[in-house]
């Protein structure tokens, strides 16, 4: 019976699409010191209180000049000036240059009112307590100008914005010591099957190893996450209800592994239905491997229900939730490294999903070069190990000959 | 004197290969809980202490048979078997099957001996106790042998691999619940400089606010390193020397930051040579911005020493200190998102330096453009925030027509 289900799957695209539609992940805020901000999601957009520079900066080594003096200045007429000393930088000099006069400035120093253009070190030649100015420059140049980086009231870094090593940068150097993010999204991952048994736990060859609960809860381990993995619930309706109930209390998300296949055992689904209001059901994405992963909205809150099988477990999380959990809290997922390689042998997918196909990307004479890994099952973890990218072929195509270019998420290194 | 130095720039690919020659930096090991190794690096190869999967598995839901059983079903000459039970996941049956009979089993579970033959569920017509085969398959068909998804013996994670999520679920499936890896990276941060204040300080226009040493500790925050931000130390000799001698004692690593452009003031790496045993010093790479970036090797450890402006400071971190830091440790750098986009209009360079030009890349039209961000200066941290990644115009090219397909470094998300 199950299997029509199965047939209808929804497109990867379109689940990404409407869940975030029909359900925001409300997370509160919190204002935190930027230092320790890398990796939150920022929930304000960050306005500059300052102009910067806050003075006329010069952009290069060499002498501060007025404009006009220099603007007849060539190699057979050049002009001299009188050098009044030196701006270190981080000073504020309060004296006021005057006609014929110039003064040496480092990279970075302010220039003294009456100085508005800088002549670069390389066009001057010293003698004396005078400098020779062989060249023209227009009025201001080589001077970065008072908010000429960043004007007063402007908006440098957008609300959701995944906080890089460069806002970092610039909230310190817009002294915005403090800055406003989002608490972090708190998600249960469930392992469920009477067949598991934990990595540490002694048991017959016969025993599935929990693998799914730590793969997610690492791939969840990102600043703006807090992950909490739960022991293993057995296969059984009471159980699974009562976890994904008490669960549900205490975290904006769930994600489960495991008896989602439609088939024998539907037991996750249906204890998500026991549990309490469920407004969305989608069961069954167009991904290859990963086709049962699911999504509910159980009590406003968002389900994600991925396979037992770890390779189809993690293509369902890389492929749906990922990119769901940052589209519902509303935050910018940052790139991800795709490389073109040429495909060394034809790799075959069923129209209508979007295949996962795992490749070991290598170089060879300066090119790139993608060989599928042979895989027979999705449960095969050295499939993703000995890989380290996935060709994904669209749904709408049945695959890729042998030579063509191809694009490969990458996610591990590329060697030798 | 200090420009003719500059002069002779260093190509970046260069002291890349040529430093970790000189030296490795020896990290001592220690065994962690495999769930808490990922970002971390690891220390020895990972070999499969047990076949796997353990026993024949089923690749797909249907029915376990003797593969001479089904060898001649057709369409038309269907081969019918008596079905003598189920196998769940996880438990193994000591039946033994015989001619003309079949097993119900799921993906993944374990034939009982004598199956040797999986005929997924889709080519079976059930009736009563009884299935028929309507196609023929090979014998061993859609099934999982024992060893062929990793073989006792076999090495499946390699030494200095960054372990990933993959790789937890891999140690996860292996029972390694115990993991080798380095011991964490030792680093100092120094910011240099009398004009620097923190953040968090009050100080006039002038000043310049030490944004360095946080965006370089973002930089390092990664699982296999541990940053140390120190104190800003003042434009002093003695300072200098004193602040570098101690911290190398218990770091593998400085990155000093300011004080470094050859000109005016030389004395970070005056105070390096001062500090000890200095076995290289190389001043100059061929970046830009960051030409002033330097390496020594002092006491046998080595000292970056990046521009105090702010941009200088990071394009020479992520373009020679980061890729060296892998290098130097033996591990294997995790890949960087590039993408090829257009270039919106000409990027020039100067030859014999490869210049990290910022670039906001944007998709129009399902095309991906890259637009130059207008700069000013190395120090404008707004051309890093206004960008989502560098395009690298190499040592050998003057630059890039607008039009040109080119490479982009990503390091931030790609906006609408």
């Amino acid at each position: 019976m199950g299997y029509r289900f199965l047939k209808k799957l929804v497109k990867v695209d379109e689940a990404i699409a409407l869940v975030p539609k029909k359900l925001k992940i409300e997370l509160t805020t919190e204002e935190i010191d930027f230092d320790k901000s890398l990796g939150r999601v920022l929930a304000e957009d960050i306005i500059s209180s300052f102009d910067l520079p806050p003075v006329n900066e010069s952009a290069f080594e060499g002498y501060a000049v007025r404009g006009v003096d220099v603007l007849s200045a060539s190699q057979y007429y050049p002009v001299r000036l009188k050098v009044i000393g030196d701006v270190k930088i981080g000073v504020g000099l309060t004296i006021e240059g005057t006609q014929g006069q110039a003064i040496k400035v480092v990279t970075g120093a302010a220039l003294p009112n009456g100085f508005d253009t800088v002549v670069p070190v390389e066009y001057v030649r010293f003698s004396g307590d005078e400098i020779e100015v062989s060249k023209s420059f227009p009025i201001g140049d080589n001077v970065i100008h008072k908010g000429e980086d960043v004007k007063k009231g402007q908006k440098v870094i957008r609300k959701g914005k995944i906080i890089d090593p460069f806002d970092i940068a610039m909230l310190a150097h817009l002294k915005q010591t403090r800055v406003k993010v989002l608490e972090k999204l708190r998600i249960a991952i469930i392992p469920t099957g009477s067949e598991l048994i934990e990595p540490y736990e002694i048991g017959d060859v016969y025993k599935t190893v929990n693998t799914n609960a730590y793969a997610l809860s690492a791939l969840c381990k990102l600043p703006w996450i807090e992950a909490h993995r739960l022991g293993v619930v057995q296969d059984d309706l009471e159980a699974l209800t009562c976890a994904i109930r008490s669960s549900i209390e205490d975290h904006h998300a769930l994600v489960l592994t495991g008896g989602t296949s439609v088939g024998e055992s539907d037991l996750v689904p249906e204890s998500v239905r026991r549990a309490g209001r469920v407004d969305l059901m989608i069961r069954g994405i167009g991904i290859q491997p990963g086709r049962p992963t699911g999504v509910a909205v159980l009590s406003g809150k968002p389900v994600f229900m991925l396979s037992g099988f770890p390779v189809a477990c993690m293509v369902g999380f890389i492929a749906l939730v990922r990119p769901l959990l940052y589209k519902m809290v509303d935050a910018m997922e940052p790139p991800r490294p795709i490389v073109r390689a040429i495909l060394k042998s034809r790799v075959s997918s069923s129209l209508g999903v979007a295949s996962y196909v795992r490749v070991k990307v290598r170089r060879k004479d300066g090119e790139l070069i993608a060989e599928p890994v042979r895989v027979l099952g999705s449960s095969t973890i050295s499939s993703l190990t000995d890989a380290n990218g996935f060709l994904i072929v669209p749904l709408g195509s049945e695959g890729f000959d042998g030579g063509s270019e191809v694009e490969v998420l990458l996610y591990g290194p590329i060697q030798r």
